[in-house]
């Protein structure tokens, strides 16, 4: 059955009361019955809640066969804490287990190998990467992997889509009854943002940290009164990798030039006004986006009343300009960002909920003026693809930018036309993972294109001066360039399920075929 | 069907599966299914929530016939939002409403009237004064109003007994969107610890406010995410009667020689060390206990680790001598609590369901070593009355009593032994309102006497040299003194059902007599 940006969708992933895509405002005002876990009642007066091991922890927590359980993705490339449990629970004979994570990424080599044995059978993440990417782009997992943006994830959980049987969370500092914290420890990391959504709905919640404060550890990201137990551990990731030097702004011209345009095109739209909210993505040319906005704002004598998103350290040296009025952050990428979450009164830790949820009264994104975002691809009908490489193996994440592009007024997509012999703007994305619909401008290193169905930008942006051409003009550069790209080759078999941010069906990825010379 | 604590409970009340007090801990362990409430997703981006009127907020959120609606009382007596919201109720001809308070007090006279119209035909509720007890009292309300505790109403909400379908919550200050906070604007409380599981558990939220401010209004004490609509009035309440000026500490010599008495107690006991947790209430000599807490403190060189509950001036002073590691804080009593609330990075806003529900992982009440309380009655049971009058008149509430009495190792009863002509200490209260199981010390100006259950503390105290007696002896003291009292005469109507912390039946409260010369 084809859907909204056509795609056809199997059948038979539409069983069971699925529905395709219909369009980013299908649902809206859609009433539902939030979901509940079980809570277990803690009436009898109590010190302390630490257990002395993960498995001790797993089997307080009654963990079995076929359970769910799920991971933040704060520490990033260096988390510890998804290995230290799956590895538990692999030892203690478990099978069948599915990991509902916020994003998994290439610190999870290790469960490529689970998901071959069999003791992950299912998988509901955002990013997909490394040995994970490929076990299950090569058809190992046995469900299809469900792929969602940051914003659907909570979504899923609050609709009880997704139902989290064990929470393990892992905590820069903890106290013993798991008034957990991001900062303070060995591993701090800024915002525990994605977690607080499992610690709400998960029936069991465990806190892993490698630093046992003082009760109370206040003012806490996860609170007590939703945590089972305390296990400490010797290290829950590796600093240098969960926060490292803040990233270099990109030094390549060509970069520097697209940064360049992205600004001068938010600065010619109506929403370039005191007070505008932004956000970026953290890609080279993004994350260079923030310092040409700088001199505009000073023009016009404007501030921008607040940033939000994963936050670096060029919106942080903003804010501390004052240039921002605040930042609401749901993930640090590096210790610039994850020093002012910590020492910046105007720098606010949110909920995932509060960042980008489809499914809350009102999230943050629904305000959105600006977004400035990479893609892998993007295709004549502005559908962006962030999660599936050329040779067709599950590489990336939605993350946040289908829940960021479809709330801001004005969503611009940055990427050169070109990365090596692969061409970025095409025919048709491989992975639909953003609709066409929610992007407004792409801005490449050979021109600038409208999203035709905003007429009020192409006029503001040529009352600008700004020189405008069509995607489908820089489809055919990209092509004259490296050549029409030869399709990628599928099996038939359903490897993973890309969701609408409203829990519709966007896309499927499909088991690659080995590639034969 | 008798109780634990001797009362008997009509079978008419325990229809439907209510059960009676079995004992404090009866429940400890129970796992259930958690509440959750219908909400809407909002997708599309918007600008703003503000309804034109309170009126049209009530048309947004499907006002009718025998819907619940809930309050909050930070604003105290000052408080203008419940009779706003009612008036409007009333006017548009609305009736059969339960209002599901945390608590009612002296400004809400004007709903005693709409009891006996039957606008209002059930009440849910900590506190219980003035006009409205009268009202009930006197059997004009349809049902029979349930009192809780302020952890059993977080416990009723969490545990689906109570649904809100549509939550009123005032705030000092919120933005377009609902994002509210219990600072700023004109009618400052503090914190709004009670009306957050309003919000998260209501279909519709609804915050009233005096002072829009810019968004993001953070951070926030309750979240947009889970507000409808926002409206403007002129005034939620009158500032001065919201936080006054501290209350003087008394100057009674014999309430001060009773808190004297109550800090050698508590010094004496083996929780007096450092980092010890601590709660007082705010009546005259509960308040001046800290005032000889102080110098026990530096002689010992020990310092109070947290500190509890409904916060006023002396508490905060403790933390600006560097005497309290922090306080943890769900109501503001005075100016002085409010401003430190604002200020002082070590005071916190908590939640009520973090400081004291019974049905969560774990509150703070149940890590708390002392707590220092008033009684209207307690009997020779070492029961407390804290809500029925000497004429049998609802006027009082159990507030945090039942639950703070339940979590801490030491539960003081501070009180004279006899007022005016009635006698405080008693052979049998007249409610039940927080069991003798939970009470362990009982200090009057005519002696100090402990729980028999608690040989460990009588051993402890008798060992520092405190002197002590028995209840039956303070109890006969204080008949010699004014006589034993008559009993108040009641029908036998049940016009109010004393729920324990866990959703037990504690007492029941019959409508009264009028009194006959």
């Amino acid at each position: 059955m084809k859907n909204a940006v056509g795609r056809d969708i199997p059948c038979e992933i539409l069983k069971g009361g699925r529905e395709v895509f219909q369009g980013s405002n299908h649902r809206d005002g859609q009433v539902y019955q939030k979901s509940s876990p079980k809570a277990r009642a803690h009436i009898r007066p109590q010190e302390s809640k630490v257990a002395g091991s993960i498995r001790e922890a797993l089997q307080l927590c009654g963990i079995k066969d076929g359970m769910t359980v799920s991971f933040h993705h704060h520490f990033r490339d260096g988390d510890y804490v998804a290995n230290l449990v799956m590895k538990e629970v692999e030892a203690m004979g478990i099978r069948g287990i599915t990991i509902a994570a916020s994003s998994m990424g290439a610190a999870h080599d290790p469960i490529g190998k689970m998901i071959e044995d069999g003791v992950v059978t299912g998988l509901q993440t955002s990013g997909i990467r490394g040995k994970m990417g490929e076990a299950v782009s090569n058809g190992k997992l046995e469900t299809p992997c469900i792929l969602r943006s940051h914003g659907g994830r909570v979504r899923a959980i609050e609709q009880g889509e997704v139902h989290i049987d064990i929470a393990f969370i892992g905590a820069p500092t903890s106290d013993e009854c798991g008034n957990a914290r991001a900062t303070g420890g060995k591993s701090d990391c800024g915002v525990l943002s994605y977690a607080m959504v499992d610690a709400k709905y998960a029936d069991k919640t465990v806190v892993i940290t490698d630093c046992l404060v003082p009760f109370p550890n206040f003012p806490p990201s996860i609170q007590a009164v939703d945590v089972d137990c305390v296990v400490v551990v010797d290290q829950i990731g590796d600093p240098k990798k969960i926060a490292g030097k803040a990233a270099r702004i990109t030094t390549d011209p060509r970069e520097l030039m697209m940064a360049q345009a992205c600004a001068k095109v938010a600065a010619a739209t109506p929403y370039f006004k005191e007070g505008f909210s932004f956000q970026t993505g953290v890609g080279g040319a993004s994350l260079a986006v923030n310092r040409f906005l700088e001199p505009l704002m000073r023009e016009r004598g404007i501030r921008m009343g607040w940033a939000i998103g994963g936050i670096s350290a060029p919106m942080v040296e903003l804010l501390e300009k004052g240039l921002v009025g605040c930042i609401v952050d749901a993930q640090d990428f590096d210790i610039d960002s994850v020093r002012s979450a910590q020492n910046n009164a105007r720098h606010f830790e949110i909920s995932t909920s509060q960042y980008c949820s489809p499914s809350n009264k009102g999230a943050f994104v629904n305000k959105l003026d600006f977004v400035v975002l990479a893609a892998l691809e993007i295709d004549t009908m502005f559908n962006v693809n962030v999660v599936t490489g050329s040779d067709g193996v599950l590489m990336g994440a939605p993350g946040g930018h289908p829940d960021a592009s479809a709330g801001a007024k004005c969503t611009i997509i940055v990427t050169p036309l070109v990365r090596g012999r692969i061409p970025t703007v095409c025919e048709s994305v491989t992975t639909v993972t953003t609709p066409g619909e929610c992007i407004d401008v792409l801005v490449t290193d050979y021109g600038i294109a409208v999203n035709p169905k905003r007429g009020d930008l192409s006029d503001a942006l040529s009352a600008a001066g700004i020189a405008l051409t069509s995607i489908e003009a820089l489809k055919d550069k990209a092509y004259s360039m490296v050549g029409a790209p030869d399709p990628v080759e599928f099996h038939d078999r359903v490897v993973a399920i890309m969701e609408a941010r409203d829990g519709t069906i966007l896309d499927v990825v499909r088991q690659i075929k080995p590639f034969e010379l």
